[in-house]
């Protein structure tokens, strides 16, 4: 993907929520910096503090955490038009719990902490874009949680594919399983039993 | 509480983040709903849409769902200060899934849907104040999820009474366990335990 496809998606996604004129974009596009990750290598490891928020524009990446035996819980599978990163690392500047992975090689744009600030002092127009798209996260946050209380791995397997059905083909069963919570035995069961359907 | 308090209260929560003049604080306050709740009443229930975001200037609430067993799971205890409602309801004008019921007689102040879009047009830079408030929203919830998953109920406990030691001698123990995720059994055992070290 070349810079200018990269760039129109950033700004397409930007977009949806504020309007920015020909020189705000040019701004904005500024503060970002290109990041290439190949496919297994780590955009970031638990202990690092997180240097950017990333906006991926090509790939697919895993986020998680190790959980005491090691076993890994997926929150959630960032492809092209995501945002992902941990913003508790990024605001508070303290060491991170999470694993970033590309399953694929992926590519990303990043702010960075300073420009991060510098952004909202330049085009304060982004505190309304900032806003609403925390206010889509934590939303969606509060719904999977509930979800995790109250729908059976299979209700939760259907849901995933339902929502994300570009990104159920690119992902390992095994990934699957780590992100909906269940062993991997039991995932490849639901898929039978929900394929049979 | 008297309005001049709790007027005072919430400005002085919005200045935390933002500085309002005179004429903003007032239009402000001029947007927003007093509502009161007696001890055991609700403010709302499930299958109802949340018609307000709410700041408590008195009292303490619980907010929960209920599982299919009838069980309860506490997502929240709100107490002076705090902001509360259900954000996805209050946005996407669906039912809620949530119960809020009054532990103690409570004094609110709500801002209606309608408001809050009027807030942002009328006074852009609440879009900064609901910024940074959905951000910390967000980390919060991202850290309350990790530690469900990597800490034990004990110091789950701990964490609880370190970061809330107003609110945990004003709810009950049946609450706590609801909210920790833990039988009431197992709750007043890990009570003596904690004390007793």
């Amino acid at each position: 993907m070349n810079f200018k496809e990269s760039h129109n998606l950033i700004l397409d996604n930007v977009s949806r929520f504020i309007d920015l004129t020909e020189l705000e974009r040019r701004k904005y596009i500024s503060l970002l910096t290109e990041i290439k990750v190949k496919k297994k290598d780590f955009l970031l490891q638990a202990g690092k503090t997180v240097k950017f928020e990333f906006f991926i524009t090509k790939g697919c990446l895993k986020v998680y955490t190790l959980n005491e035996e090691g076993a890994p819980h997926i929150s959630m599978f960032a492809v092209e038009d995501y945002w992902t990163g941990d913003l508790s690392s990024f605001m508070t500047k303290e060491p991170s719990r999470y694993f970033i992975k590309a399953i694929e090689s992926s590519e990303l744009l990043g702010i960075s902490r300073t420009n991060y600030d510098v952004l909202f002092q330049e085009i304060p127009k982004f505190e309304r874009f900032y806003r609403i798209l925390y206010q889509k996260s934590l939303i969606s946050y509060i719904r999977r949680s509930n979800h995790g209380i109250s729908l059976t791995a299979e209700e939760r397997y259907i849901e995933f594919k339902k929502k994300y059905p570009q990104t159920v083909n690119r992902i390992t069963q095994k990934d699957l399983a780590a992100y909906l919570g269940i062993t991997p035995e039991f995932m490849s069961k639901t898929i039978s039993r929900v394929n049979r359907k």
